[in-house]
């Protein structure tokens, strides 16, 4: 089985840090790295410590806490980075060095006005230099996603040659679409000798919303780990949302991947995360959002009422999400309505519910949704007229 | 260039307006179909007639005011429905009737305790019955995603040869990966006899926030029009994005397809929708949310300063968002920081960057973002230590 597992790495803490109105303190991050621990990540992303001095003490106390994930610092592919990334988590249980550099045409030339031999020697050079401080190193192939594939092979072939044991293609731009993305990943699968000494991850962004759809692409073409964070937090349009792949995996086990994540956490952890970061979660939010598991048009709530399975693919309990809701409105129907009378303890018979729909409708026509206070009226009013 | 046309249905008015908490007025219906025709939308899914008085009437004042979109509406595969719902568009420029019935096993057997033959037989009377208003008349087959694709063939077949001039085909409980979706369509492109007389039309939902690819891997596949809404809203974790789908189309332009949609509307649309419905869009929402064109990390401020294109593939202005956004927090660079107080109109040396840096970066350890007032205290406070 062993082949199938994903590892779920963890960015919410450096990824999802960066978005503009999202910074925590360090307590505040830790809280967060012992929860995510909790939840099951593989490796957790703790920050970029040469960044600044705060994130350097976040990363290093964050190293300290965490028993069971592996604790990655990232860093640009310069000798200084290294070092003090490498100080910062030396004191983790397992601690990983995540370097790399540009490797598009576009960042070869447009950020570095360099050429693609020497971002090549660079690449390597700078899996040499963590090499001096961990055995666990991830290499990141910037703006992959836009790279020629043939030149992105030589660089991964170089960089585990030199000792890197996770290659990270991102899609830096979230340009990728989902079958060019899985082809990028299946061609560094079949085109790059040793890449059976290395994991293949998946970084993908969300600025096309289809960081989710290629991550899936990428496992299926070969990658065993997901760069992920909690609610899709990140640059920008953000990155693949952790919520969102673990439940696929779960959900289509004719995949055959299983990950170490404890979903029932996954909602609880999205609350968290949100208030934390102050950083809201639209009601619409796949998995975590307030109405996942709302079911309000008439012709959905009669189908869920008969058989949740008809409309509900997800039980919320197995996310740690409140129970579905059937939320009244004028989209809804008269089974909706009996259901609710019922719940509240009324029972009324085909005519009263007829009669009582009407004026439901009335109701409803006027608010956006009708609660409990008003169902009560509407029982309380209701009159049976008399067979004649 | 007819046949790479893809035609844009929006159900921001009927599937988005569903959700809890999400219900309009009248006015304020009329408000958004109008600008959504200016946006271009081929078709307008105003609402579901049977469902209230209150949509009856909204329907119906739309159906007086819009002028180049066709005006769809809503009906079960229920003769009462298609009458009411005829009668609510019948003024329309363009009418279409929107009808259909649940084709999976789960819906035939946990919704109507019925069986193939009859919900077939039902799904033919309900394309006759809406013959009698119209020509246009779009055909859903619910639940189409979990359903057997033979069975369906045959479903669509019938109900093109009765007089459907669209067959929706939606992932109802937002189940399938893309590449599932896309060999549906592809298998009902290949195996239905008379699938040219028909335009397919793809109708996903987000459960597992797939929404967007699917939708993508459905029209590679055959099908011509895609059902979306405004931010995604829908039942339970929402439909299609509109602004997702249509930028895809847009910025990926080797897949040969285009829209009639107004790009720079985009932005303003959201907005619109968002506060008439009263539905926040997360910061992090694709095309638009409030973050999706900022950069904050300094490996991104410092390549997207060199050249938008190392870390944008959309400009801003394109789809109506303000301009990219540069933010100061402890994760930015030197570049940035540079960038930022010359645009306040002052010049430092690279030692008076270096210094002011290392100032920098004390503040924006305790702060959020580091904003003008900051900058301008920093700049006045510098004093160039003379060289020795």
């Amino acid at each position: 089985m062993a082949d199938n597992r994903i590892f779920i790495f963890d960015t919410t803490l450096r990824d999802g840090e960066q978005v503009p109105g999202c910074k925590l303190n360090a307590n505040e991050k830790i809280e967060l790295a012992l929860k995510l621990e909790e939840l099951g990540v593989d490796i957790l992303e703790a920050g970029f410590p040469i960044s600044s001095p705060g994130d350097f003490k976040s990363v290093q106390e964050i190293a300290n806490v965490i028993k069971n994930a592996t604790v990655c610092a990232l860093t640009r592919a310069v000798q200084k980075d290294i070092e003090v990334a490498a100080e910062a988590i030396k004191n983790a249980k397992r601690a990983r060095i995540h370097t790399g550099i540009g490797v598009s045409d576009y960042h070869i030339k447009g950020k570095f006005n360099s050429n693609r031999e020497d971002i090549l020697k660079r690449a390597v050079q700078c899996i040499k230099w963590a090499r001096n401080y961990t055995d666990d190193i991830e290499f990141f192939g910037e703006d992959s996603g836009r790279a020629d594939n043939e030149y992105l092979a030589r660089v991964i072939e170089a960089v585990i040659a030199a000792g890197a044991t996770t290659v990270n293609i991102p899609d830096t731009t979230g340009y990728c679409l989902p079958h060019q993305y899985g082809e990028k990943i299946a061609y560094l699968a079949n085109n790059v000798p040793n890449i059976d000494k290395a994991v293949i991850s998946c970084h993908c962004h969300n600025d096309l919303g289809l960081a989710t759809a290629n991550s899936i692409a990428g496992i299926m073409n070969g990658a065993r780990q997901i760069e992920c964070t909690i609610n899709g937090l990140g640059e920008r349009a953000g990155n693949t949302a952790l919520e969102e792949v673990v439940m696929i995996i779960r959900q289509h086990s004719s995949l055959g991947f299983y990950t170490n994540i404890n979903a029932k956490m996954l909602n609880p952890m999205s609350r968290l995360v949100s208030d934390t970061m102050r950083m809201p979660v639209q009601p619409n939010k796949a998995i975590v959002g307030a109405n996942a598991f709302s079911h309000s048009s008439g012709i959905h709530q009669d189908g869920f009422l008969k058989d949740a399975l008809n409309y509900e693919i997800i039980n919320p309990e197995e996310v740690g999400a409140e129970m579905s809701k059937i939320v009244l409105t004028a989209r809804s129907g008269r089974s909706a309505l009996a259901h609710r009378f019922s719940k509240l303890g009324y029972q009324f018979d085909r005519n009263g519910i007829d009669v009582l729909y009407e004026r439901f409708l009335k109701v409803a026509d006027q608010k956006k949704e009708v609660v409990e206070e008003d169902l009560h009226k509407l029982a309380k009013e209701y009159q049976p007229v008399p067979v004649q």
